[in-house]
């Protein structure tokens, strides 16, 4: 189902951008698990468009109204359902999008999809402002996580051409982490970051937009979590990834630089350390061997393609009249796609780690 | 479930390496659908080790025995289960990994996974043998679809640092992809493809393995399947693709490059032909927009890390003992698991397509 | 998943009794279904509470608010959410039944599974009241259905040992399950349904309570939908009707009956009509034979247990401090639990076979 | 899917009854667990047909071949398969079932879902003969299961108007369990099962058929398994029961009885004994309450309609030319399908337990 997600925990988002509210019910939490709402507010703070200019100017005030599933301040273990009222919607900037299909849109294929009844305006159920109820759950799926010491951390790896610092895939520090998160720009490097929002900015006044790369990292996941074939934690993890907007690709570890590698290279050899921890000495494999977590950081990165919402004229068709035609985007739109799913990313692999750890005996 | 996929198509596979035989359950095909089974013999022997030295010198004469679902030479809807004989086993070349963990195999998360009960022979579940079944049902699929005129072409696309000629994302031929199917090393390039073979013996020789990558293509979806968020294309492919051991990442369309480009770079421009097919003069978006097919060719390459098992001594643990020890590999293995791999990515293909195109109206 | 259910048509319901708002999200509703939202709202009313003394007196107006997936008076596709707020609750009622199991209710059972962190106050998700959001969905999908002819018709079939008149189950009159609708109390016999009516006054006066049956069927069904084995009708029907609170029992056609019966006396007798038609001239099989449809009405009785809570003492245990109790249950309650259960099995119908509709070709 | 099923376990059925073999793939057992073969056998062999002419003479000796997934007498935690050849098929007893309905049968039924494609051959997917690998497949569970202390004991409860003594619902005895497996006719009372045999065997001197019920209990389930709504106990149970050919109905505890009780009667009473356990003094809730289990047995009745097949002359259509006739049905079939369904309904009572004690606590 498309907007359903079920792997031990199930999650339902739902809502359309410019509809009177976006939501997610999300089912087989375990019960009694203390949920601090204003960290959640705060995780989905991250996602909210920023002042500094490298996001759209659009105010998205997420607050989430918890329906059930929450009493005293813990999960029952019955459905939590949370939704977020749509507010500061202008969608008299979206007049012509009913019938020019714009590129890189889903607006030409989700008219077939949906054989033209799906509600377009602001992008509808394909809307980026969906992620929001991922945010959500990963949130929750966080707090989760964290008391039992698996901490997810996640930056903006690279903009157009420029990368940051990468995370030390054998050692995450938590300090590090937790300084992501209250960046404003998500950046390792600061430097390399202040290099990234000039050229977003740049990129906006050519009324253009770039893409970028999101680089996540869970630590402290226990070995032997996972399964082979379908249900490895790559599986698992692609599958609530490419339910974010504009992913057009996925790599683990060394991902597609292990395909230019000698075996000599990519071979991550074990050591038994002095405290008797099974460790690697590099971590090509990102944390995860025949789908199954190895104790090692499981590290992921995101591709994600520039916004195709750009003030450029483009060359498009009018897919109602079947016709050929130039369309000129208004509204406000993220120069750069990747900075705000840094939080969307993040909430994915704490929701897929949440939902594998459920099977751990003793969690 | 590790081994169970379910998405209109279900498929259940099971077996090990060094155990009496491997297989497959396919349901929900549909019913009266001709199958040609020494096309799919064909297929399948696409998998085989190869005489030139870039693979195993293994044996597998993947033989398939169809046990239901099948007949008067067309499916009958009700399952169609398959099985493989294991033959050619030579359980005492891997008389020591019950003990050391491979660098780069599962040996060690899934002894944890399984709590030591798994069948370790050959790399037991674990195997890439384990991609025969899958293959089985690619070609399956494959007949179905391209009853339905889509075709789907894989090749070789880069070994090491050697680069393939890239499909055509705008135009690809039927009679390249027939002939890919047709040749000894899949490479569009004859030329690249020698440089390749080369640099897979040159690192046999050295006792070690490459890396590789593989790019897939199919053509002639029609535009409209495929849903967004969770039940989107990449989605689909992607939880067949990371069930195939080595896989470390997975890229659509332009997949990573998309993040150093610009928007007006990247987007997809939308025109009306003179037949009065929607096109797009581009296709970065590799065929899928918002999870959903365009008409155009859906494009996408999966990342093979090198064959972890190389015949340098390398250091590792006895897991059982936690102990540090030297591990020599003994065994024929594929210096390149990319190569083999091409057929299985195809299937891989053909499966998630069919299972969306059910959904089809009038399929 | 508990409150997850998934049949190409996917489910998920929320909500505690006493806490904010209970709800439903519906994804795959096939697109540019008018969905009239006054007769969804009428189809709800039919549970809710009545003014003749059958039921409790407690006001549930329930209107369902849609957030998403309803546009210009259609059904988009894309998740249908609609939340009921709960307004008329009692807390105080219900002051000892967090230490008091009631018997027969899930209080206990509830807590072990929740750990003792789930809402009790008024049922929590337990509640009878959660049967809202399925009968908003089974309102949706009723009106789909019927503008493909297929109408579903239920009467309370028993009241304690009076038995009301049968559905015919080789030939319902449309007349006769539009008529059921309008009726304060659904028997298909006015002069039984009073008889049940006294019968169940009796037992309120009696501080006691009733249990019933609940008979359905659903008329028009094109024969061929539904698969043997685990995808049958039977298995669909029942994994929903099980989800309602009380629900005993099921069975198709005959029923328990046919275990009683000869096969000459159970065997329906096929035979082709003048028009070219396939008909059966009893229809003991209730309209599914191998999982699938035959045609003919599918029939199917649900036995429901007498309100497990009565104003009689009862001795039962404090699950706290595990001591032996007696209970005096106060608050407003239903005197037969079937009788507002009618829309509610009506309901679980529409949506189990409108999912399997969904796989009819040219549906 | 129609012959997949998955909670938490995995089940994939495939075969036809005059192909080659039929099977199952198992996913998700625990590995570890010891398995003994020959004991499989035994509980497959209740399924034969007997030699006391209360069944079919054809010989079904199922004789199950493992696959994979088992390993040095235990699962391996990877996919359990087996095999069972089919050996003595008559398919020139069937000459005339491709053209005829046979009334009570999924001919016709199975020829439009399948479009005239499936194997019609004695029943084809359809056939009993699909009920052994769902009894391999309890018989697996179930040793797992009484490793824990949990037992499932099963006997004819009714045949035509006879019926059984019923299981004390409060209290089976472990050896009654034992002792019902080794008789040639399970029933609880000899006396009882004596006239059920002589009214079987009047029935086939006739050339008709009888129904019957299955009732099965479950001990020493711990309290606190299961869900509410859709994942609840009666919810799983009924998804595999419904998947055995010539069930009717199902009910739990009292079943269609608490339809006519009082609540005083139907509630059931909790007490702590003195050991501290929890308990009720009756058990009409059948050991299930809101979804979960209660501590108390398990306890629910299948209705199995009279084997269809019958060798009087019955009225029916040919499907093919749409033209009345009359069919004789040739060839050896069971006089009373319940019979030889108690060791399926105690094979679905296992699964069903096991897939939900999986996530029990410490299981």
């Amino acid at each position: 189902m498309s907007s359903f997600w079920n792997h031990n925990i199930s999650i339902s988002v739902f809502g359309e951008s410019h509809g009177p509210a976006i939501g997610v019910v999300i089912d087989n939490l375990p019960p009694g698990e203390p949920l601090d709402v204003d960290a959640i507010r705060e995780f989905m703070a991250r996602r909210a468009p920023k002042s500094d200019g490298t996001t759209t100017s659009r105010r998205e005030n997420d607050m989430p109204n918890i329906m059930s599933g929450y009493l005293n301040g813990r999960t029952t273990g019955t459905p939590l359902a949370a939704f977020i009222n749509n507010t500061d919607t202008h969608s008299q900037d979206y007049g012509n999008i009913s019938r020019l299909a714009r590129p890189g849109h889903a607006d030409y294929t989700g008219a077939l999809r949906y054989r033209g009844f799906n509600d377009v305006r602001g992008g509808g159920h394909f809307s980026g402002r969906l992620t929001a109820p991922i945010v959500f759950a990963g949130a929750v799926c966080g707090q989760i996580l964290e008391r039992r010491g698996i901490y997810t951390g996640t930056h903006i790896a690279q903009v157009h051409n420029i990368k940051d610092t990468m995370f030390n895939p054998c050692n995450i520090d938590r300090d590090l982490i937790i300084n992501l998160r209250h960046k404003i720009f998500p950046a390792i490097s600061d430097k390399k970051g202040q290099r990234m929002r000039d050229d977003i900015l740049l990129a906006r006044q050519s009324l253009d937009s770039v893409g970028g790369v999101v680089e996540c990292a869970v630590t402290n996941v226990p070995a032997g979590i996972g399964s082979p074939m379908f249900d490895g934690l790559e599986n698992t993890i692609s599958s609530l990834v490419f339910g974010i907007p504009a992913v057009k690709g996925i790599e683990f570890g060394a991902g597609f630089e292990a395909a230019k590698m000698l075996g000599s290279q990519n071979n991550d050899e074990f050591y038994v350390d002095e405290r008797g921890h099974v460790l690697t000495k590099t971590n090509n494999h990102g944390g995860i061997l025949g789908g199954i977590s190895s104790g090692m950081p499981i590290i992921f990165r995101v591709a994600f393609k520039p916004t195709p919402s750009i003030a450029q004229p483009q060359e498009t068709i009018d897919y109602s009249a079947m016709t050929n035609e130039t369309l000129v985007i208004k509204g406000r739109h993220d120069p750069c796609v990747a900075v705000r799913a840094v939080p969307v990313v993040e909430a994915a692999a704490n929701i897929a780690v949440l939902s594998h750890m459920l099977d751990y005996p003793n969690f």
